[in-house]
């Protein structure tokens, strides 16, 4: 069923479907990068937490109406997913400053953003995925204004129910970034994961930080940490 | 007439009025920075090109029912203005690809925008005016969503006019920064300068660049450029 490698990303391996082409096989790898791939490591067992944890977020965003590229899980490191085209756009929500907007605009950590902010960023690893605006993301992809507006209305849509998720397990969902892609009708659907390695994730009594921001900032054992959401995961229905 | 120093910025010292609470006093600098203020040289003459050009281009623009801070000129490299709180928000407009958005975006010098491109910069010398959407001009300044609508608009405008101003002295207009103020009756207008400091223009004939690159780039002779900016200008009714 697995067919060729297509493509290998910092976190992803990509196999195409033999015989099938319209869906692909995302198969989380063990690597984590951070700073634009300047750090690097390998964490036996990560893909196993990214594949599992972005699963059930999916399952779950999928009952709450979101058109996604999420099919089935196929085993503990794969899924099978819905073929797109990728957009170049990754598209950041943010309930609290974390990470690169407080640097950028000297935003104090951990201020609210309320109503949520929308950041978009062009998604090119040779320019460092530079930030950009509305206008920008119109001449840099083959979306169109309507598409843009309506992307953006799903991200703050999925944030609704993501805050809601994380809530349930008693993590609070500072920001998140997703991406999405194009499939063979030409419809926008959400793509590639949502995991704590796209999320910033606090634990809701202590603080501590659940997620990418443990290997990005040395303070812990991530394997540890992605294991404990997967577990809350799993203690709830 | 001429009051206490308020503040000096990079190119202009702003005066007070004396007896006057509504109005300024621009001085316009011989000094030029570039880079974020990590390139600076001084060229004895440039202020007076630029105070002289940008009232030329404000007057132009009031003539075409632009609302700018502009009074009159006051001497050689004066001019009296109105008094206003200038937003922090760097309003850029792009015909032509260059400078910044390039290397930013990996767009080809000299790529044209059509329509125009607008972006928004964080007026913040710490932080090295970054770029910024429109959430974050809404974050970080007290405009409403439909002042900054209307700032975005006034570019445009400002720059069908100013397209037209530069191709009567044989220059084409690649881009420029604008600057808005809220005055004392909270009316948002045109403020901060339009010279060769702010604009990037281009010979007609030889493509040679006419502004601040021709410093930026250590391309030839500043004051001679800006000389024949005015010079042009002076030509034409
Ligand atoms: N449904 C999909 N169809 C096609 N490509 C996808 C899909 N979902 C995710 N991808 C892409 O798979 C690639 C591998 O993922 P990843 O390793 O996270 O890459 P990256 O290094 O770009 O972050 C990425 O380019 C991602 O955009
Ligand atoms: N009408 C105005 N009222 C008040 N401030 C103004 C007005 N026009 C321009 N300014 C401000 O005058 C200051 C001096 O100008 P400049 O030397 O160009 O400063 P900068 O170093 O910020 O570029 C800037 O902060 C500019 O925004
Ligand atoms: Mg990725
Ligand atoms: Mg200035």
């Amino acid at each position: 069923m697995k067919g060729n490698l297509l493509y290998e990303g910092k976190a992803k391996q990509v196999f195409r479907v033999e015989g099938n082409d319209t869906h692909l096989i995302l198969s989380y790898k063990n690597d984590a990068t951070a700073f634009n791939g300047k750090k690097k490591a390998s964490f036996i067992g990560k893909g196993k937490y990214n594949n599992q944890i972005s699963a059930k977020v999916f399952e779950f965003l999928q009952e709450k109406g979101i058109a996604s590229h999420f099919v089935r899980s196929l085993n503990e490191t794969e899924q099978l997913v819905e073929k797109t085209t990728i957009i170049p756009v990754e598209v950041v929500v943010r309930n609290t400053a974390a990470g690169s907007i407080t640097r950028r605009l000297g935003i104090q950590e951990k201020s609210e953003f309320s109503p949520p902010l929308v950041e978009l960023f062009y998604k090119n690893d040779v320019l460092g995925d530079p930030l950009i605006n509305d206008e920008h993301a119109l001449l840099l992809s083959d979306v169109t204004p309507a598409e843009l507006l309506d992307i953006k209305e799903m991200a703050l849509n999925v944030n609704d129910h993501l805050k809601q998720f994380f809530e349930n397990i008693d993590l609070t969902l500072a920001d998140f970034k997703l991406e999405f892609g194009r499939n063979i009708e030409g419809r926008i659907i959400l793509s590639d994961e949502v995991s704590p390695d796209t999320c910033r994730l606090w634990d809701k009594e202590t603080g501590e930080k659940m997620d990418k921001d443990v290997f990005r900032e040395d303070l812990g054992d991530l394997l540890y940490v992605y294991d404990n959401i997967l577990q809350r995961l799993e203690a709830t229905v």
